[in-house]
């Protein structure tokens, strides 16, 4: 999300800018609640509901006018993240699997005319299912790991928001090199540079200070794991609307686009920690 | 597979005929061993196996001329048909799901040059890790249920091949009524029916005499589900290489085709089996 919006549009960036910082001024607050003082159920419903808008986001991108489009990408992907959230069994996540691929594609065939479109959208929807309804609902199983799991949630959310903040800011001020032009024109190696620097500083002293999950050379290395996956994610999504000719993937938080647009730094650390978590002795 | 390719093609459609009675009259035999006796990793490997050459011919078909393409459907689709059949907890296969699906992702972020072309690609990646990797390995599920694994497959095998041999003669002989022409044009009503009725007097009869794994009329509903969906499934891969204009999925058995073509109407009802099994209180 760090372009130079500022400086492309003037007035209107700042207005922007001022929308941003409400927005965030409301959500931060209310983050801070939901994964630590909460009840367990506040953030798994947000979760979903969460992924529920990003299901319609994503078909409303690329399913565009096609029937059922919507219907299909929402109920595939709500299988997929409630299988996943709910219970968390290989047979449940298998079967949550297997009823969204199967049903996708006997819907496709009951209702296709031409076979190669139907199927190309059929496609499309598992994409969006698997995108929209596999990631996010990583975030419940990382606060349900025990002792734990609240902090690693802030750690990644805090160290991803800060990185997308300096990305923004280092990308407006010092931005002069094109990162991946093809994918995403705005963002430049300057911004990027930021990101990662405001990424590991924010982390250590989260980590160091407050949280005090890893010790103080690991939460480098997993602030680098978080911001490079951030970085990748957040250009995924810009791919995504690329293929798909959108703009921003939604409206829901002023300013700050969609679901996707918003979550895209934070789908992919948050899938990294959990595992990160299991495999190094967690729970 | 029940098309009248005897009256269409004469002399050929016998020679073709001669083939698949000589294939089958090898694999039989070969198959009950592999049920029954074998050593369970024969099984495993097999379906294994199977799964590789079925994701390579979805590839051929889907993504012909694609670089990369079958790259990542083989490896994208092993990664979760070894997760599914090596591990049954949700954390193996959910792992293995996010390292499918971000890995296409990111190879497409990697190598894109027309994002909406690479993106189809990558959706038409991932329908067929999934349809290739997902379902065939419920097989080694299914075998590992206690006591009845071995007879569940084989009621599943012999009911579908009856109905496969019973829809291809009873489709031959008596095949009026279309059944579904713009998915499958040689498939007819007749066909369907008598593939229906073979399929429940032979798991009648293999069931009553043989394995008693389901009273007299639960294996009548049973069979019932196998044939609907061994017939769903045939179409849902008539409709897949109708998408991709393909005519046979492969060549791996004489006469039969490719692995696509001839686990296209086992894959939904081994799937079905195992739930249903796990549901009614098996193991």
């Amino acid at each position: 999300m760090y372009r130079n919006e500022i400086g492309a549009y003037g007035v209107g960036g700042l207005n922007l800018l001022r929308s941003r910082l409400m927005t965030a001024a409301v959500a931060i607050p209310l983050l801070l609640w939901t994964i630590f003082w909460a009840p367990i159920w506040v953030l798994n419903l947000l979760i979903l509901v969460l992924t529920y808008i990003a299901l319609q986001e994503f078909a409303g991108m690329a399913l565009k006018g096609v029937p059922g489009g919507t219907t299909m990408v929402t109920t595939g992907g709500m299988i997929i993240a409630l299988t996943m959230g709910l219970a968390q069994t290989g047979i449940a996540i298998s079967a949550g699997l297997v009823v969204c691929l199967c049903g996708v594609l006997i819907a496709t065939l009951a209702t296709a005319q031409d076979m190669e479109r139907s199927v190309n959208h059929a496609a499309q929807v598992l994409l969006g299912c698997l995108y929209g309804g596999l990631l996010l609902p990583h975030f419940i199983w990382v606060r349900a790991i025990p002792d734990i799991g609240p902090d690693l949630v802030c750690l990644v959310v805090g160290t991803a928001m800060a990185g997308d903040a300096a990305g923004y800011f280092g990308g407006s001020a010092w931005g002069k090199r094109k990162l991946l032009p093809q994918v995403s024109p705005n963002k430049t190696i300057e911004g990027s540079i930021s990101s990662l620097a405001a990424a590991l500083v924010v982390a250590g002293l989260l980590n160091g200070l407050v949280l005090r999950v890893f010790d103080n050379v690991e939460v480098l290395l997993v602030a680098l794991l978080i911001n490079v996956l951030g970085q990748v994610g957040d250009l995924l999504e810009s791919m995504l609307k690329r293929a798909y000719a959108a703009k921003d993937s939604g409206w829901i938080f002023p300013g700050h686009g969609g679901v996707l647009d918003r979550t895209d730094s934070l789908v992919l650390p948050i899938v990294f920690i959990y595992y990160y978590a299991i495999l190094t002795g967690a729970r």
